[in-house]
Formats: structure tokens, sequence, C-alpha cells
């Protein structure tokens, strides 16, 4: 009789599921569901239980690692808070997982548990350290030192989204200046792009003709698309966001001296000339004697989900 | 019969070396010496041989730790090379010390070290992670993370020194601008005093007094004297200082979220005023839900000794 593992991947916009055999690499089954326009914690919930209730069939599983996408006491299993979703503040999602399935749950936050993910299946395998950092809606990051997670003294560490890269950048959502998500988060490129079509619209007009005149309309996404197609405006803004990471990365780099940097999430894949400036800033960021890599996430948005399977597993063992 | 182990402190203007019992915490014996004006690798050796045959009075000790003033390879115990004296440059440090004393020796840098000193002897006792920042003539660091010296993956953690501050702040020694080591150092605050006090003499009057007219006489510590005797621009500088520091540790607080920083080194002797500063901006630069402590060094500048009397009989203890 195998032990089945159940992960959950509690996200902002969607969330997922999966079964797998304890040891396997394979899933056995794995569903996703979009997030409701202005749900609650307890609708979160009740989507998640009936894809895992449909992926399960009957069976008890022997675990469940659990993600969720904001801040976690991974040592009690209690979220913190939602910064998108009402009803979750100091929910025991740990609890209501055990209650739910009847098996013992651990849960942690996207950015550790996609750190996880790629470790032990993707871009880091093999590595003894690493940091990885997601660059989508905000900017977070997970690290693997010594082959295990590193949370910090409070669950906290990771946050390099409010590192200050410059201090007369402009104002972040946090109250301080240029700080890394402020630069490099699609949010904040989305914005620059808006700013700086209202200022100099003749920089832009490959960008003006994606969007239309609604200039609300503007995504990080948009911005990439016209970078690739040579739009001179997108292009400051995507080569300043990709100076902001690679200093981030350089910083970061001479103080914890990771063998590997992996980057995620959706603005990561603006292209060549993006990866080029992030890797080339990184490099003159970092001392010359400090070695590392910078590479592309291999799993995709399905990295907490993995990482779940890892935290379930290596609980798993542990307690057996 | 106890084991006896040596310790030896290499420093850029002193070298100490001590003899202890395996397991106490009171030394048996230890000595100092200046190190020669433009003196040699092979000097220092000497001196350090000389000072340790002092000590050992004919005993064969059963461990040797040794700390290094500059960059090594602690895998190794390669001296990568030395700043300030020749002769260094990929000199094996360890090899040499088991040659002359017939024992198993192990070699690390002096911010790796004083970190551990700390941890196990000094400000950090009972802490499982803690970030040591040095503030001397430059500015360095070493990381305990779960209960362990963390090095990184080669050997270079820990350079918080130039971490980026300011993009467009002065040109700091290693070719970058804004650094924390060229606005936070014992060096850096004198060539902002200089500076500043040809600029404008009137705001330094206390300062200049103190240094008479020879402006290359300036020191950190005369800075500091004079700021704590109320110059206007030795405030301004010092001020400063103590900003950019509190703005490294709030970074690094949310980059790792360790329990503990304890800060040591000379300039860390500034007074109060320095440490509210420090202490606010940290606070300020942190998350909300990040946090920490910022302690003064217990152990001053013998931190480094004791970290090589922890890291010989950690050694020894796993040889058993």
């Amino acid at each position: 009789l195998v032990d089945l593992i159940l992960a959950l991947d509690f996200g902002g916009t969607k969330h997922a599921a999966g079964v797998i055999a304890s040891g396997e690499a394979v899933w056995r089954g794995w569903k996703r569901a979009i997030t409701p326009d202005n749900g609650t914690a307890r609708e979160d919930l009740e989507i998640m239980f009936s894809l895992a209730r449909d992926l399960l069939v009957g069976d008890i599983p022997a675990a469940i690692g659990a993600s969720f996408g904001g801040p976690v006491d991974a040592d009690t299993g209690l979220v913190r808070t939602c910064y998108h979703v009402h009803g979750w503040d100091n929910l025991p999602l740990k609890n209501l997982l055990e209650q739910e399935f009847g098996a013992p749950a651990w849960v942690d936050n996207d950015a550790n548990l996609a750190a996880l993910g790629e470790h032990r299946f993707g871009a880091g395998r093999g590595v003894q350290s690493l940091f990885y950092i997601t660059v989508s809606t905000g900017v977070g990051g997970g690290w693997i030192l010594n082959n295990h997670l590193w949370r910090g003294a409070n669950n906290m560490a990771g946050e390099i989204g409010h590192l200050c890269i410059d201090p007369d950048g402009p104002l972040c959502a946090c109250g301080r200046h240029g700080c890394l998500e402020r630069l490099a988060s699609g949010c904040g490129i989305a914005e620059d792009a808006r700013l700086l079509l209202t200022r100099s619209p003749q920089h832009g007009q490959i960008l003006h003709q994606l969007v239309g005149s609604d200039l609300s309309a503007i995504t990080a996404q948009l911005v990439s698309q016209a970078y690739n197609l040579g739009d001179r405006l997108s292009q400051q803004v995507l080569d300043k966001a990709a100076w902001a990471l690679g200093k981030g990365i350089g910083s970061v780099a001479n103080l914890i001296n990771p063998e590997l940097f992996i980057l995620g999430g959706g603005v990561t894949n603006a292209g060549e000339r993006y990866w080029q400036i992030i890797r080339q800033t990184a490099r003159q960021e970092a001392l010359p004697d400090v070695h590392f890599e910078i590479q592309p996430a291999f799993l995709g948005d399905t990295a907490p989900l993995w990482g779940a399977v890892v935290l379930a597993q290596d609980n798993l063992n542990e307690l057996k």
C-alpha cells in the first residue's frame, strides 16, 4: 500500500491541488480552479476541498503539504493575513486541513515552497544553497541553505522585495522609497510605463497601439510584448527593472554567497535583453571573488505545489 | 591530562595568541604583539610562532584555531590575500601551523570567527541566528545560522561592506558608488569629515581644534570625540554613517531575518546618539513583522581569538 501525499496551492488568482505517491515524481492527478472575484477565505477553502476530494476519490492521504500566497507561521500552520482576500487573518490552516482530511498537514508561504520545489525537482537540483526570487505582481524570495529551507527567526526571511535599491527612487506601497518591488515587479513596471507614456507618448508608440487609449489597461505583460517589438519607452522601463533586480541579486550574493539564484514569475519571461542586463548588473554589483549563477525557474507556476509535496514528504519521513 | 587549544589572531595592527584548556572558558595565558610597519608574512609568522612558544612552554596543543584579517579559504586553510602586508597571497596557513606545532589546525577570517566567538562566549549566547558586523577601518560581517557558521558557497558570505546604500553616493575603493563601507567605516567617516571641513570650516570648529591644521590627521576616533563634544560637522558625518548602517541592517533583516545583530569595532563606540540613529533607521527600513535586536559586541577585539578557540574545539570534538 502506497502513502499518498496531497499537495495544495492557495494562490492569488488560482488554486491548485495534486495527489502523488510518496517517493514518486509523477502526479497521480492534479486540478486547478480560478479564484472567484471578491471571494472569502471560506470560499477559497470550499474550492480547495472540492478539488482535493475529486482527486482523492475516497482515499485518505498520509500527509498534506499546503502553499499559501501570503505570510504564514510555518511552526503553527497559522495564516497571518492575506493581502487580496478577506477572512484569512489568523486562520489555523494546518488544523482546518487536518480536520477535513484526517491526516497531518504542514503549511508554508509560496516563495519558500517554490524554493523547495525548484531545489528538489527543478532548476536547483544538486545545489546546496540557492535563493529563489519570484518576480510577479510583487517580488518575493525563499532560501535554501545547506540543503534546507531557511525561514528566519520569525518566518520572515526572503523579503527581497523591500530591499532599498535607490533611496531617492519612487514611493513604494510599503511607504519607503526605491524598493526592489516598486522598481522591478509587474505592478511597478506597469506604473512606470503609464507615467512615461503620459509624459512622452512619442517614445511609446508600439505600446500605445497594443493598449489603445485606456492607459489603465497597461500591464507588465503588454510592456514586455512592446519591449520585444522594439518599443523605446518599454525598453527604458524594463531595462530599469532588470537593472534593479541585478543590483539586488549582486547585493544578496555578497551578503550570503549562495551557489545559485533562480528567477521565476511572469515578468522574467521578458526575453534575452532583460536577462542580459540582470546578469551583467549582478556581476558588476558583486565582489569579484563572489561566484554564483542565475538561472530561470524550471517548474513555472507549479513550483509551490511541488514544494508542498517536498514539505509533506520530508515531515512524513521525520514522523516515521 | 587536559587537551590544550592554541588560538591565534593575525590582525591588521596587532597579533594575539592564547592558550586554553579544552572545554574551559578562562585563558591559561595570552599575549599580544604590535605588527611591524612594512612587515612581511614571514615576519608576521615569526612573531606569532614566538608568542605561541612562550605560552606553550614546551607543551604540544591538541588543536589550533587561527583567525586571519583577510579572505581565507576555510576548507583548505589557504590565505587568499592580505590587503596590508606582502607575502600572504595563497599561503597555506593551515599547513604551516600544523608543521610548526605538530597539531591539527583550522583557519578562518576574522569576521566569521568574531561571530563564532560572540555566539559562544559573548553577546550572542543562547541565540540561534545572528549577524556580527564589524565597523572599523572597513566594514565586514559574519553569519551564525542554525547555531552554525554560514560561510557561503565559496567562503565569501557576510560581505555587507559593499552593500549599495545609495547608488548616487560617493565612490568606494571597490569602484562602486555608495557602498556601506564608504559611508560607515572609519576610513569613510574620516574622509567625509576632511571633505566637509575643507568646504565649511565654520561648522567643524571643535574638530578643527582637536586636529590642528593638518586635516590628514583626522581619524574616525577624533570625529567621534568632536561628535560627543557637540561639533556640528562631526554630528552630520556620524549621523550619516549611522543612517547608512541602519539602512543596511534593516535590509539584511528583511532578507535573512536573524534574531540578533551584534555590532563591534572601534567606530561603534561613538555613543548613544549614534546607536539611536542606527536602531531607529533599521527599524524603519525593516518590514513591521520582521523582529530583531541590535546589541553591542561583548568581547571587543578579542572576539576573533575566542572564535578561534571555538573553531579548534568544535573540529577537535568532531575528530574524536
